[in-house]
């Protein structure tokens, strides 16, 4: 990655309001390969008091969606056509991480998958999956 | 639905603090459907200005469960096993609309599917649908 | 539907063989929905004795793949790029009806759903619901 | 895997007559992951002359699906809840090659997924990916 394309990358994910909510942070860029970490925040959990569905979805779409713009040409901005999440275990723990992959790279669709895992102290326990399909639109 | 069905699913919604920070509420409770409404806070935005895929499928994700919970036994709550979005349009307007419907009650899953409109005036605008598969667990 | 467009629907579906091998016809083709109904052959069954699940997908996604084709420029062929499928109930009775839908349409990508019944004399059971994208290629 | 496992698998398998149909066998089978081949049968294709999704469909669930039933209880047999397929690239080659495997096991729900290869000499081309819930039921 060139220091252009992670800048580009950086810049849309500082872009992200809804990261900024959930307190999540860019932890990782590779190409066809990014990683996203957040905190459970207070503001984050649902009613038994583990962190919401909707957190764990967030930074997995996000981790996907910018491991298949690692693989688009510079012109593009990427969003999420469709993606399918299967939760696996509640989400608790010190924090959440989310490593996002491009399995199939391409001009009009991306086929990403997302891993989220909760991590405490050194364990990680994975708690979804997800697999998508991200678009290149115009910036 | 009675008094003290009502009131043991706004109750859990309460408990769910994500809902507050996404500013989501509930604006309809039947058997079988929820409806759960949310603005497009500054604070869930994407890069592009847009609501975030994250604030469309909590609240899609939220109705369907809700709905899937109002079938089930007064002993349960609910915890999503999977569900799947497709994206139809950029999240903008005045706030956003999830309607969370059951398509097969049973004991062990419950299969839902949700629909997220955007409203601007009396505009309605489909942006996203949701199938997905609801456990009970208990309380 | 104009015949020409009637007619190039028909010759695709004539071109599956798989059709053919599941017994498969189109029941009816309107403006963004295609109805496709076929038994449950002795060769498309599963270890407990009802239709397998490879056939209800196989006629769920022809119909969804079909009603996208309806809505798109007649130099294209129509392909699948991801579904998904919640199976409901067992495949048994006289024999199955898949009506694929367009939810969305569109020049890249068409969002599509389908519902697939077991048919037992005038009674209808939904056996298995689908959502998923289709793509236009070149024919 | 005990002798009596295998056999379990194998007579399950060998009761599904689609699978005859479609002229899939079990090339392999271990603790959470199971090998499905079928070749691309005349009665298999689709309208361009490919291997139809049903077809990698029914074999990628298949797999799946046994790699479930590896991880179950003697006295279960498996169907499939959900499951959804991405399809990266068009189905030909001298054959196909579902592996499906185990995600995370359960008493309730088995979370897993299933890569399709097209095989052409020494050459693997992976054309879907699927992700999805079996749930063990009684024989």
């Amino acid at each position: 990655m060139t220091e252009d394309e992670l800048a580009r990358i950086n810049a849309s994910f500082d872009a992200q309001a809804m990261m900024t909510t959930l307190g999540a942070t860019i932890a990782d860029i590779s190409r066809g390969q990014v990683v996203i970490e957040a905190p459970i925040l207070p503001g984050s959990l649902q009613q038994q008091g583990f962190g919401h569905a909707g957190l764990t979805f967030s930074i997995g779409d996000s981790a996907a969606g910018y491991a298949a713009l690692t693989t688009m040409a510079p012109e593009n901005e990427v969003v999420t056509a469709e993606i399918k999440i299967n939760l696996l275990a509640p989400a608790r723990g010190d924090y959440l991480r989310a490593t996002g992959r491009v399995i199939k790279p391409g001009k009009r669709l991306v086929v990403v998958s997302s891993e989220v895992h909760a991590i405490t102290g050194s364990d990680a326990v994975l708690i979804a999956v997800l697999q998508g399909t991200m678009v290149p639109v115009p910036r």
